[in-house]
Protein backbone atom coordinates (compact mmCIF):
# COMPACT_ATOMS: atom_id res chain seq x y z
CA UNK A 1 0.00 0.00 0.00
CA UNK A 2 2.66 2.66 0.64
CA UNK A 3 3.19 4.85 -2.50
CA UNK A 4 6.62 5.93 -2.04
CA UNK A 5 8.29 9.05 -3.60
CA UNK A 6 12.02 9.18 -3.87
CA UNK A 7 13.51 12.93 -5.16
CA UNK A 8 17.55 12.71 -5.24
CA UNK A 9 20.09 15.10 -6.90
CA UNK A 10 21.09 13.98 -9.98
CA UNK A 11 24.34 12.34 -10.51
CA UNK A 12 23.65 8.91 -8.40
CA UNK A 13 24.44 5.87 -9.90
CA UNK A 14 22.14 3.32 -10.91
CA UNK A 15 23.40 1.07 -7.83
CA UNK A 16 23.17 3.72 -5.31
CA UNK A 17 19.63 4.60 -6.87
CA UNK A 18 18.89 1.02 -6.67
CA UNK A 19 19.88 0.48 -3.08
CA UNK A 20 18.17 3.35 -1.89
CA UNK A 21 15.18 2.08 -3.12
CA UNK A 22 15.64 -1.38 -1.94
CA UNK A 23 16.44 -0.03 1.70
CA UNK A 24 13.08 2.31 1.89
CA UNK A 25 11.52 -1.12 0.54
CA UNK A 26 13.19 -3.32 3.47
CA UNK A 27 11.88 -0.80 6.11
CA UNK A 28 8.59 -0.89 5.31
CA UNK A 29 8.58 -4.54 5.59
CA UNK A 30 10.28 -4.98 8.57
CA UNK A 31 9.28 -1.77 10.62
CA UNK A 32 6.00 -1.52 9.11
CA UNK A 33 4.57 -4.84 7.89
CA UNK A 34 4.56 -4.02 4.98
CA UNK A 35 4.05 -7.32 2.50
CA UNK A 36 7.33 -7.87 0.43
CA UNK A 37 5.06 -7.68 -3.31
CA UNK A 38 3.93 -4.05 -2.01
CA UNK A 39 6.39 -1.52 -3.27
CA UNK A 40 5.30 1.00 -5.38
CA UNK A 41 7.68 3.84 -6.39
CA UNK A 42 8.71 6.72 -8.21
CA UNK A 43 12.14 7.80 -8.62
CA UNK A 44 13.06 11.26 -9.39
CA UNK A 45 16.43 12.68 -10.55
CA UNK A 46 16.54 16.81 -10.25
CA UNK A 47 18.92 18.82 -11.67
CA UNK A 48 21.04 20.85 -9.26
CA UNK A 49 19.17 23.59 -8.14
CA UNK A 50 15.57 22.07 -8.48
CA UNK A 51 15.76 20.12 -5.12
CA UNK A 52 16.33 22.70 -2.71
CA UNK A 53 17.21 21.90 1.05
CA UNK A 54 18.89 23.61 3.38
CA UNK A 55 22.43 22.33 4.76
CA UNK A 56 21.96 22.50 8.54
CA UNK A 57 18.27 22.82 9.88
CA UNK A 58 18.27 20.71 13.62
CA UNK A 59 21.74 20.79 13.45
CA UNK A 60 21.91 18.23 10.84
CA UNK A 61 24.54 18.77 7.99
CA UNK A 62 23.61 17.97 4.86
CA UNK A 63 24.87 17.81 1.82
CA UNK A 64 24.49 17.64 -2.59
CA UNK A 65 23.97 13.39 -1.74
CA UNK A 66 20.84 14.27 -0.04
CA UNK A 67 17.44 11.62 -0.63
CA UNK A 68 14.10 12.86 0.28
CA UNK A 69 12.14 9.94 0.98
CA UNK A 70 8.27 10.74 1.11
CA UNK A 71 5.84 7.91 2.05
CA UNK A 72 2.24 8.17 1.30
CA UNK A 73 0.48 4.59 3.52
CA UNK A 74 -2.68 4.15 5.77
CA UNK A 75 -2.90 5.15 9.02
CA UNK A 76 -2.20 3.30 11.93
CA UNK A 77 1.82 3.35 12.67
CA UNK A 78 2.80 4.73 16.19
CA UNK A 79 4.99 7.42 16.59
CA UNK A 80 7.48 4.62 17.83
CA UNK A 81 7.17 2.63 14.63
CA UNK A 82 8.04 5.10 12.62
CA UNK A 83 11.14 6.03 14.54
CA UNK A 84 11.97 2.60 14.18
CA UNK A 85 11.28 2.77 10.18
CA UNK A 86 13.44 6.39 10.00
CA UNK A 87 15.98 4.48 11.73
CA UNK A 88 16.42 1.49 10.03
CA UNK A 89 15.84 3.33 6.81
CA UNK A 90 18.38 5.23 7.38
CA UNK A 91 20.95 2.61 8.41
CA UNK A 92 20.12 0.54 5.29
CA UNK A 93 20.77 3.08 2.55
CA UNK A 94 23.76 4.56 4.73
CA UNK A 95 25.12 0.99 4.48
CA UNK A 96 24.51 0.39 0.77
CA UNK A 97 24.23 3.50 -0.80
CA UNK A 98 27.04 5.37 -0.76
CA UNK A 99 24.70 8.09 1.34
CA UNK A 100 25.53 10.06 4.35
CA UNK A 101 23.01 9.32 7.28
CA UNK A 102 22.57 13.34 7.53
CA UNK A 103 21.73 13.00 3.98
CA UNK A 104 18.38 11.09 4.61
CA UNK A 105 15.42 12.77 5.29
CA UNK A 106 11.68 10.90 5.13
CA UNK A 107 8.15 12.09 5.52
CA UNK A 108 4.98 10.62 5.79
CA UNK A 109 1.30 11.74 4.74
CA UNK A 110 -1.10 9.20 5.82
CA UNK A 111 -4.42 8.30 4.46
CA UNK A 112 -7.26 5.24 5.04
CA UNK A 113 -7.81 1.68 2.87
CA UNK A 114 -10.57 3.18 1.26
CA UNK A 115 -7.68 5.30 -0.15
CA UNK A 116 -6.52 2.43 -2.65
CA UNK A 117 -6.93 0.50 -5.86
CA UNK A 118 -4.41 -1.17 -6.87
CA UNK A 119 -5.94 -2.27 -10.02
CA UNK A 120 -8.94 -3.45 -11.96
CA UNK A 121 -11.03 -0.60 -10.58
CA UNK A 122 -11.42 -2.36 -7.30
CA UNK A 123 -10.60 -1.04 -3.64
CA UNK A 124 -8.97 -3.82 -2.67
CA UNK A 125 -8.43 -3.59 1.04
CA UNK A 126 -12.40 -3.29 1.35
CA UNK A 127 -12.98 -6.42 -0.21
CA UNK A 128 -10.41 -8.81 -0.24
CA UNK A 129 -9.49 -10.45 3.09
CA UNK A 130 -7.04 -9.48 5.31
CA UNK A 131 -4.88 -12.78 4.57
CA UNK A 132 -4.73 -12.26 1.13
CA UNK A 133 -3.25 -8.74 1.18
CA UNK A 134 0.40 -10.33 -0.37
CA UNK B 1 -10.32 20.74 -6.11
CA UNK B 2 -8.56 18.07 -6.79
CA UNK B 3 -4.77 18.25 -7.45
CA UNK B 4 -4.05 14.47 -9.89
CA UNK B 5 -0.86 13.47 -10.28
CA UNK B 6 -0.84 11.15 -13.11
CA UNK B 7 2.80 8.84 -13.38
CA UNK B 8 3.40 6.48 -16.04
CA UNK B 9 6.93 4.93 -17.36
CA UNK B 10 7.91 6.60 -20.95
CA UNK B 11 6.64 5.65 -24.42
CA UNK B 12 3.09 6.37 -24.24
CA UNK B 13 1.05 7.92 -27.15
CA UNK B 14 0.17 11.84 -26.61
CA UNK B 15 -3.39 9.95 -27.44
CA UNK B 16 -3.15 7.58 -24.30
CA UNK B 17 -2.12 10.15 -21.93
CA UNK B 18 -4.69 12.83 -23.40
CA UNK B 19 -7.18 9.59 -22.99
CA UNK B 20 -6.16 8.81 -19.33
CA UNK B 21 -6.09 12.80 -18.47
CA UNK B 22 -9.91 12.95 -19.85
CA UNK B 23 -10.68 9.42 -17.88
CA UNK B 24 -9.72 10.25 -14.49
CA UNK B 25 -10.93 14.01 -15.04
CA UNK B 26 -14.67 12.16 -16.17
CA UNK B 27 -14.25 9.70 -13.04
CA UNK B 28 -14.48 12.79 -10.68
CA UNK B 29 -17.18 14.82 -12.45
CA UNK B 30 -19.65 11.67 -12.57
CA UNK B 31 -18.35 9.52 -9.44
CA UNK B 32 -17.58 12.65 -6.84
CA UNK B 33 -19.63 15.29 -8.40
CA UNK B 34 -16.09 17.72 -9.40
CA UNK B 35 -17.34 20.61 -11.36
CA UNK B 36 -16.50 20.21 -14.92
CA UNK B 37 -14.03 22.87 -15.38
CA UNK B 38 -12.48 21.97 -12.21
CA UNK B 39 -9.20 20.14 -13.96
CA UNK B 40 -5.97 20.35 -12.66
CA UNK B 41 -3.20 17.29 -13.30
CA UNK B 42 0.41 17.19 -13.52
CA UNK B 43 1.64 14.29 -15.44
CA UNK B 44 4.71 12.54 -15.30
CA UNK B 45 6.33 10.40 -17.84
CA UNK B 46 9.52 8.03 -15.79
CA UNK B 47 12.01 6.25 -17.54
CA UNK B 48 12.61 2.57 -17.15
CA UNK B 49 13.30 1.89 -13.47
CA UNK B 50 11.96 4.73 -12.12
CA UNK B 51 8.63 3.97 -11.88
CA UNK B 52 9.08 0.95 -9.54
CA UNK B 53 5.70 -1.95 -9.09
CA UNK B 54 5.54 -5.14 -7.91
CA UNK B 55 4.00 -7.02 -11.27
CA UNK B 56 1.85 -9.71 -8.74
CA UNK B 57 0.82 -7.93 -5.30
CA UNK B 58 -2.74 -8.61 -4.42
CA UNK B 59 -3.49 -11.27 -7.07
CA UNK B 60 -2.92 -8.37 -10.33
CA UNK B 61 -0.80 -8.86 -12.99
CA UNK B 62 0.96 -5.61 -13.70
CA UNK B 63 2.95 -4.63 -16.66
CA UNK B 64 4.91 -1.58 -17.73
CA UNK B 65 1.54 -0.52 -19.07
CA UNK B 66 1.11 0.70 -15.09
CA UNK B 67 -0.72 4.51 -14.91
CA UNK B 68 0.19 5.47 -11.03
CA UNK B 69 -3.06 8.15 -10.85
CA UNK B 70 -2.45 9.69 -7.25
CA UNK B 71 -5.78 12.66 -6.27
CA UNK B 72 -5.34 15.30 -3.47
CA UNK B 73 -8.75 16.27 -2.67
CA UNK B 74 -11.23 17.21 0.23
CA UNK B 75 -12.68 14.79 2.08
CA UNK B 76 -16.16 13.71 2.39
CA UNK B 77 -16.42 11.17 -0.09
CA UNK B 78 -17.42 7.92 1.16
CA UNK B 79 -16.15 4.48 0.51
CA UNK B 80 -18.43 3.43 -1.50
CA UNK B 81 -18.29 6.63 -3.55
CA UNK B 82 -14.52 5.69 -3.54
CA UNK B 83 -15.39 2.67 -4.86
CA UNK B 84 -17.16 3.73 -7.77
CA UNK B 85 -14.49 6.02 -8.68
CA UNK B 86 -12.11 3.21 -8.99
CA UNK B 87 -14.20 1.42 -10.85
CA UNK B 88 -15.05 3.83 -13.70
CA UNK B 89 -11.62 5.78 -13.80
CA UNK B 90 -10.53 1.91 -14.67
CA UNK B 91 -13.21 1.92 -17.01
CA UNK B 92 -12.28 4.51 -19.36
CA UNK B 93 -8.86 4.22 -19.30
CA UNK B 94 -9.13 0.55 -20.81
CA UNK B 95 -11.61 1.65 -23.12
CA UNK B 96 -9.82 5.01 -24.57
CA UNK B 97 -5.79 4.79 -23.75
CA UNK B 98 -5.21 0.89 -24.87
CA UNK B 99 -4.37 0.05 -20.81
CA UNK B 100 -5.07 -3.51 -19.32
CA UNK B 101 -7.43 -2.81 -15.81
CA UNK B 102 -4.92 -4.70 -14.02
CA UNK B 103 -2.69 -1.24 -14.61
CA UNK B 104 -4.78 1.40 -13.47
CA UNK B 105 -3.52 2.24 -9.76
CA UNK B 106 -5.06 4.80 -7.83
CA UNK B 107 -4.51 6.60 -4.68
CA UNK B 108 -6.57 9.25 -2.43
CA UNK B 109 -4.86 12.07 -0.48
CA UNK B 110 -7.72 13.66 1.61
CA UNK B 111 -7.66 17.48 2.83
CA UNK B 112 -10.03 20.35 3.72
CA UNK B 113 -11.59 23.07 2.04
CA UNK B 114 -9.33 25.34 3.79
CA UNK B 115 -6.08 23.77 2.17
CA UNK B 116 -6.96 25.12 -1.37
CA UNK B 117 -5.89 28.69 -3.50
CA UNK B 118 -6.96 28.25 -6.83
CA UNK B 119 -5.42 32.01 -7.60
CA UNK B 120 -5.58 35.56 -6.86
CA UNK B 121 -3.87 34.21 -3.05
CA UNK B 122 -8.01 33.52 -1.81
CA UNK B 123 -9.39 30.51 -0.21
CA UNK B 124 -12.09 30.46 -2.24
CA UNK B 125 -13.70 27.66 -1.35
CA UNK B 126 -14.14 29.81 2.66
CA UNK B 127 -14.81 32.80 0.95
CA UNK B 128 -17.40 31.88 -2.01
CA UNK B 129 -20.52 30.66 -2.01
CA UNK B 130 -21.53 26.77 -3.37
CA UNK B 131 -23.29 27.86 -5.97
CA UNK B 132 -20.56 29.82 -8.06
CA UNK B 133 -18.07 26.48 -7.50
CA UNK B 134 -17.55 26.27 -10.58
CA UNK C 1 8.92 21.31 8.46
CA UNK C 2 7.28 21.71 5.50
CA UNK C 3 8.11 19.37 1.97
CA UNK C 4 7.01 21.89 -1.06
CA UNK C 5 6.35 20.88 -4.13
CA UNK C 6 6.22 23.41 -6.90
CA UNK C 7 5.17 22.35 -10.75
CA UNK C 8 5.85 24.50 -13.50
CA UNK C 9 5.48 24.80 -17.06
CA UNK C 10 9.04 25.19 -18.64
CA UNK C 11 10.31 28.56 -19.89
CA UNK C 12 10.48 30.11 -16.61
CA UNK C 13 13.92 32.27 -15.91
CA UNK C 14 16.07 30.57 -13.06
CA UNK C 15 15.54 33.93 -11.80
CA UNK C 16 11.48 33.63 -11.47
CA UNK C 17 12.21 30.18 -10.16
CA UNK C 18 14.35 31.24 -7.61
CA UNK C 19 12.25 34.33 -6.79
CA UNK C 20 8.69 31.89 -6.52
CA UNK C 21 11.30 29.75 -4.65
CA UNK C 22 12.00 32.63 -2.22
CA UNK C 23 8.28 33.98 -1.87
CA UNK C 24 7.43 30.95 -0.65
CA UNK C 25 9.35 30.46 2.21
CA UNK C 26 9.03 33.69 2.87
CA UNK C 27 5.17 33.02 3.04
CA UNK C 28 5.85 30.30 5.43
CA UNK C 29 8.46 31.81 7.52
CA UNK C 30 6.25 35.05 7.71
CA UNK C 31 3.08 33.28 8.06
CA UNK C 32 3.12 30.06 9.74
CA UNK C 33 6.51 30.89 11.77
CA UNK C 34 8.73 28.44 10.18
CA UNK C 35 12.16 28.67 11.09
CA UNK C 36 13.96 30.31 8.34
CA UNK C 37 16.44 27.19 7.98
CA UNK C 38 13.62 24.67 7.68
CA UNK C 39 13.67 24.85 3.56
CA UNK C 40 13.11 22.34 1.91
CA UNK C 41 11.50 22.33 -1.76
CA UNK C 42 10.99 19.75 -5.24
CA UNK C 43 10.95 22.09 -8.44
CA UNK C 44 9.58 20.62 -11.11
CA UNK C 45 9.06 21.98 -15.02
CA UNK C 46 6.53 20.17 -17.27
CA UNK C 47 6.28 19.76 -20.96
CA UNK C 48 3.20 21.62 -22.70
CA UNK C 49 0.67 19.30 -21.87
CA UNK C 50 1.88 17.65 -18.66
CA UNK C 51 0.91 20.30 -16.22
CA UNK C 52 -3.20 20.80 -17.38
CA UNK C 53 -5.10 23.28 -15.88
CA UNK C 54 -8.09 24.87 -16.33
CA UNK C 55 -8.09 28.65 -17.88
CA UNK C 56 -11.10 29.95 -15.85
CA UNK C 57 -12.22 27.47 -13.18
CA UNK C 58 -13.88 29.76 -10.45
CA UNK C 59 -13.73 32.85 -12.40
CA UNK C 60 -9.61 32.97 -12.13
CA UNK C 61 -8.52 33.18 -15.34
CA UNK C 62 -5.24 31.63 -15.67
CA UNK C 63 -2.21 30.97 -18.24
CA UNK C 64 0.47 28.95 -19.00
CA UNK C 65 2.33 31.00 -16.12
CA UNK C 66 0.76 28.95 -13.61
CA UNK C 67 2.78 28.57 -10.72
CA UNK C 68 1.29 25.15 -8.78
CA UNK C 69 2.43 24.89 -5.27
CA UNK C 70 2.01 21.45 -3.05
CA UNK C 71 2.91 21.93 0.81
CA UNK C 72 3.31 19.08 2.96
CA UNK C 73 3.21 20.64 6.70
CA UNK C 74 2.44 19.77 9.86
CA UNK C 75 -1.20 20.65 11.19
CA UNK C 76 -2.34 23.07 13.45
CA UNK C 77 -2.72 26.28 10.84
CA UNK C 78 -6.07 28.04 11.57
CA UNK C 79 -8.20 28.62 8.27
CA UNK C 80 -7.28 32.59 9.16
CA UNK C 81 -3.47 31.42 9.11
CA UNK C 82 -3.98 29.36 5.85
CA UNK C 83 -6.29 32.68 3.77
CA UNK C 84 -3.01 35.04 4.99
CA UNK C 85 -0.68 32.43 3.62
CA UNK C 86 -2.07 31.79 0.32
CA UNK C 87 -2.47 36.36 0.12
CA UNK C 88 1.16 36.86 1.22
CA UNK C 89 2.52 33.86 -1.22
CA UNK C 90 0.77 35.23 -4.06
CA UNK C 91 1.50 38.83 -3.54
CA UNK C 92 5.55 38.12 -3.51
CA UNK C 93 5.39 35.60 -6.25
CA UNK C 94 3.92 38.70 -8.41
CA UNK C 95 6.20 41.50 -6.94
CA UNK C 96 9.22 39.12 -7.76
CA UNK C 97 8.75 36.65 -10.21
CA UNK C 98 6.95 38.00 -13.58
CA UNK C 99 3.76 36.20 -12.72
CA UNK C 100 0.21 36.98 -12.55
CA UNK C 101 -2.21 37.26 -9.14
CA UNK C 102 -4.22 34.52 -10.62
CA UNK C 103 -1.68 31.81 -11.86
CA UNK C 104 -1.07 31.26 -8.19
CA UNK C 105 -2.04 27.75 -7.06
CA UNK C 106 -1.20 26.43 -3.81
CA UNK C 107 -3.14 23.46 -1.98
CA UNK C 108 -2.04 22.34 1.58
CA UNK C 109 -1.50 18.76 2.80
CA UNK C 110 -1.09 18.29 6.41
CA UNK C 111 0.26 15.61 8.78
CA UNK C 112 1.97 15.17 12.56
CA UNK C 113 4.89 16.12 14.20
CA UNK C 114 5.84 12.08 14.05
CA UNK C 115 5.79 11.92 10.43
CA UNK C 116 9.23 13.76 9.86
CA UNK C 117 12.87 13.05 10.14
CA UNK C 118 15.20 15.39 8.93
CA UNK C 119 18.30 13.52 8.84
CA UNK C 120 20.03 10.63 10.68
CA UNK C 121 17.44 8.05 11.15
CA UNK C 122 15.72 10.10 13.98
CA UNK C 123 11.68 11.77 13.95
CA UNK C 124 13.52 15.41 15.33
CA UNK C 125 9.94 16.50 15.92
CA UNK C 126 9.47 14.01 18.90
CA UNK C 127 12.82 13.92 20.33
CA UNK C 128 14.34 17.56 20.18
CA UNK C 129 12.71 20.03 22.72
CA UNK C 130 10.74 23.09 20.57
CA UNK C 131 13.67 25.61 21.40
CA UNK C 132 15.65 24.05 18.90
CA UNK C 133 14.07 23.55 15.94
CA UNK C 134 16.13 26.01 13.91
Amino acid sequence: MPLIRIDVIEGRSEADLAAISAAVHRGLTECFHVPERDRFQVITEHRAGRLIYNAGYLGVDRTDGIVLVQVFLSSGRTPELKQSFYSRVAELIVETAHTRPQDVMITLVENERADWSFGNGVAQYLTLPKEQWK
